[in-house]
């Protein structure tokens, strides 16, 4: 099935390109972006031109920054063709679901993607975890935004959510394993003087559970999560793709394929059922954390 | 029905208490708050006293401010009891959709209150709406939070939503009254440099729609929306309590009996059919303000 990129920045040449190169059901045949692209693929500045031009190409994948995302997320939708959303699916909770009511209305798929839920550790900690109580977990989120978002200034603005862009990867694992829904009791949020998205926070959550998420670490990076239960003690880490009990790494299923792999591959059966998976609780949480959150003023930050 | 009422302040007292009173359906049978009370009815200062003294209380109207809600609004569920919450009916999301689950789990009702959509115009304007094409819609909500929230700090606390206290009324009828739903699509809001939430905002909506809430207005109050629309001009003035079609006021509907008698009388019919009333959707678009939104810092408040 023919696809189209849109967005040719970091996440779509290191992550979306080899998956969909790697897929048996994908052909990558058009990219949209001002001034990335791909050697060797169709490639358009505007996604209005290529929805006129290429009306063969019935699946888009977006990896736009949320803000500017709905807009283009919208013209693909009337243009009645399938779309795959990068995460965070868009820059409020609401255009997301004006998104769900317009794919339903067009009769196409909408794919609101959570790569980390993909991990290779996730499914293994999610049947670990169903049926014991949970006594405390503890979401450490650490990297340095130096490294990952190299001069992004995008997601320290206003809508770029900041250290929940990768946070969010957290949540988005954390209300897949669970066995029971979360809620936030509790926010602290770190705003750099000169920017308008917090640079670090810690969240509280019933059931025993904080997050510390921080965009300023240096040297080792850290995305680990921790669980005490009633079964004894679940560690993810590397970002949910490592899984320890009671401190023994367990082996890695062989048959699973990787994050955007995964991701492509889900979205084939979407595509081929007609149905769409758009499952908002990880960012139903970073909006709860900026509605309840503390903020506080920190020292500006400078890429 | 027997009745209790927990937190007895302003909002209590000027509209919760006459209401009930003038309820057919209702009889105020105890109150829980830590110092006030109502003459001539049983007082307690702990809602577990009071479960565990009146299990012939069979229903609990909650009129606390958003953060400590939950607690208590979690303790009445699990004794059982039908339950209906002042607005905003949360500090965040993911905790009334907790309290929702809990309902559901326990077979009783629950009722997440919009006061202002009971407004007397409003039910007039969204039938006029219906089916008319919107080509603007303007909102402007500015009160003083001296007059109607004197001293309570809690207000301007992380979770007290600030100005979104009263702007939130707009939002609910907002969503009530309009044909398709509406997403943020931009929002600024102005903090005081010595609160932790906004004294004024000002949002932008899909379909040409923006509103303007302020707390710092003296002098006369207005809480205004109008809208052009293919079919004409309609202002809702008075928070919702005036509607005029082009300019001219219509007659109000004398069997309409104003907003916390109407809410009351909902209650009866929910807990007579055991169904809940949770929406939402004000509440998200105050998420997604928080979430979107640009903070400027402004001149520090004290009451």
């Amino acid at each position: 099935m023919k696809i189209a990129l849109v967005g040719i920045g970091k996440i779509a040449v290191d992550q979306h390109v080899p998956a969909i190169a790697a897929s048996p059901d994908w052909e990558l045949t058009a990219t949209v972006s001002r001034s990335g692209r791909v050697n060797g693929i169709e490639a358009f500045t505007g996604i209005s031109e290529m929805l006129a031009a290429r009306p063969d190409i019935e699946t888009v994948s977006l990896c736009l920054p949320p803000v500017p995302r709905f807009a283009v997320a919208q013209e693909v939708l009337r243009a009645g063709r399938h779309l795959m959303l990068e995460k965070p699916p868009g820059a409020t909770l609401s255009e997301v679901h004006a998104l769900e009511r317009l794919a339903q209305a067009q009769g196409v798929s909408l794919f609101a993607t959570w790569h980390s839920r993909m991990a290779y550790g996730v499914a293994g900690a999610k049947a670990w975890l169903a049926g014991k109580q949970l006594h405390r977990g503890r979401i450490i989120w650490r990297e340095d935004v130096r490294k990952w978002h190299p001069g992004q200034d995008w997601i320290f603005e206003a809508g770029g959510m900041g250290v929940f862009d990768p946070g969010i990867n957290a949540l988005s694992i954390l209300t897949e394993i669970l066995p029971t829904p979360l809620h936030l009791t509790g926010a602290e949020m770190d705003f750099p003087a000169n920017r308008q998205a917090p640079i670090a926070a810690r969240l509280d959550f019933a059931q025993n559970i904080q997050a510390d998420f921080d965009f300023r670490q240096e040297g080792p990076q850290t995305w680990d999560m921790e669980f005490e239960t009633s079964g004894g003690h679940l560690a993810l880490r590397m970002g949910g793709n490592m899984l320890e009990i009671d401190g023994k790494e367990t082996a890695g299923e062989s048959d699973i394929m990787g994050e955007y792999p995964a991701l492509y591959a889900c979205m084939t059966e979407l595509v081929r059922d007609r149905r769409s998976d758009v499952d908002l609780s990880p960012m139903m949480l970073v909006a709860d954390a900026f509605t309840l959150g503390r903020r506080n003023i920190v020292d500006a930050f400078e890429f």
